[in-house]
């Protein structure tokens, strides 16, 4: 027999066919099974048949959902389970299943090219073939589709969001903006938490309606305002703190660069850029969240990458910032401060 | 903030995209990082140039590996942890990493139509375009292919096979035959383990060397030999202890029940049929790993599907075996025995 410290191959196992248990739950999702099931419980017969299951693994299908823990099961009775109830019902504001479905649809089979995409340097999504349209412009043209993709950024985003409403000391400040605002779920949760600031949500024109009904349901109108702008090629709002969440690991380190020096010219003196991301630890060994989405931006985008809280304060501190920190939100992400 | 009983889509999303480190490691085994490795640690730059890793996301690569506890990392020198150096060095008999590269070179992809052989109940393999040849067909067809994917399945069937030899009161027989018996691990680790059997090893006349060699390997070439046959069209043979090891899964109702009866028919009185597979519990709710394979099953064959324990039993009973019982092997793998 082997002994408890003897090598065992689970884990290697367990690993190399992950994505079963991951694309199991995709399709669930891409089906609609758990939006289906937040009417309440349906048994075997009613519920494969809504969801057009061929009864040779409907069951299976099912079942596998059960067994991972994404659906109970209660005699011949299937519903959610009060996490997939939550965040993957189409119809509740708390829905994040957009995210998936667009892993679904594309990162699913563009991170199949991995192994060239590691060997050229060269993103693997739909630009591959040579299309100069970027999957961006296709979302950003369709306000439906835009909607609820923006809708499934601010659900993954908001624990982040609500941890930096709380840990920079925003007494000492009075105005601030969020530049690539998207739904302005950032832009939200600093000025519920802080009713004394005045922010800004900054970002392409077509987010402004999406960005506009946010702040209203949120009875924010007086305090938040829209400005439309291309943080490539316009210059920032000037404020006492710019906010930027999961946008500088989209660029190369040229662009990057280029982004921290607009924040540190519209920033007011005194003020604060706070930058998030998933930042990989410092001795890139532990945040393997973090390190995987460098390689996401490795097949989505030409130049992208992420970085170590100590990359981005030396970029910081080579810019102008005269003091910056590295401190964790939650999950894999993190935010650098920069004092000017 | 949320309380800790608050529901969290930390599971979720980490499940949703749990394609990442699953192809990722896919990856590194097919690149062959860590066969690169077995000869000792190697700098950043040595690895990567002689993996041929473009310098963007090279180290993004191999730092997710280490975040992954896959390899280890001191200083700028990279090595295989004691697992992967054990299981996925092809230079080493000990290597799993067969079924890890042909789920990198075909499953990965075929599980991307998931979402459509659910709702047409059709494999989504090579043979999804209408194509007749099987893949098993055109691995038979060229042996030293072959001989690596049969000792893919010796490495990871190996715990299940010990746990066979031990499990099973070999004191009452003396003689057995392993149906589909591949390179022949159960045979042997049964042999060894019980000096007073003879044992038979029966596949299609292709395995026969790759049989011969390992027997040999192990010395049983005295009580092991290997016989010819194919269990769809041919008996099976008279023996007291047949065993079938991830086997019964490939094959729709019929055919199960078909090879339940050969092997009812061909064992001696007072024998015992010893049926091996991911055996789903019989709730159907907590073996998630025997309920993806037999998703597995759907992606890749016509009728195959994974099983509980009381319906193998049922099939048993409804052929003639007198009683039969289930238990538990290691991991997601289970026996079935049924006594003549």
């Amino acid at each position: 027999m082997t002994s408890p410290s003897a090598p065992s191959a689970e884990k290697i196992l367990q690993t190399g066919l992950a994505f079963w248990p991951s694309k199991t739950l995709l399709s669930a999702v891409e089906m609609g099974v758990f939006t289906e099931l937040a009417q309440g419980p349906q048994n075997f017969d009613e519920l494969s048949g809504r969801l057009g299951l061929h009864p040779r693994s409907a069951r299976d299908f099912l079942d596998t959902l059960v067994a991972l823990k994404f659906l109970a099961r209660s005699g011949d009775a299937y519903s959610n389970t009060p996490e997939t109830d939550l965040f993957l019902d189409r119809q509740k504001s708390s829905y994040i299943g957009g995210i998936l479905e667009m892993a679904n649809s594309r990162l699913y089979s563009f991170w199949g090219h991995l192994t060239e995409a590691l060997r050229t340097g060269r993103p693997q999504n739909e630009t591959r073939d040579g299309s100069d349209e970027s999957p961006f412009a296709k979302l950003y043209a369709d306000p439906a589709r835009l909607k609820s993709f923006l809708a499934a950024m601010s659900g993954i985003s908001r624990g982040a969001n609500i941890a930096i409403a709380k840990k920079i000391l925003w007494s000492r400040y009075k105005t601030y903006a969020d530049i690539g605002t998207a739904q302005g779920d950032l832009a939200v949760q600093i000025a519920l938490a802080n009713p004394h600031l005045h922010g800004i949500g900054y970002d392409l024109a077509e987010c402004a309606p999406i960005f506009e009904e946010y702040a209203a349901a949120h009875s924010l109108n007086g305090r938040l305002r829209f400005q439309p702008g291309d943080f490539l090629t316009q210059s920032l709002p000037n404020v006492d703190v710019l906010t930027m969440g999961h946008i500088l690991h989209d660029w190369n380190l040229d662009d990057k660069k280029m982004l921290i020096r607009k924040a540190y010219d519209a920033l007011n003196p005194g003020g604060a850029f706070v930058v998030y991301d998933a930042i990989i630890d410092d001795d890139r060994s532990q945040n393997a969240f973090g390190l995987m989405m460098s390689l996401n931006m490795l097949i989505e985008t030409p130049g992208g990458f992420d970085y170590t809280g100590a990359d981005c304060i030396s970029w910081m501190k080579e810019i102008g910032f005269r003091d910056a920190y590295v401190e964790h939100l939650v999950g894999p992400d993190s935010m650098v401060v920069g004092f000017k």
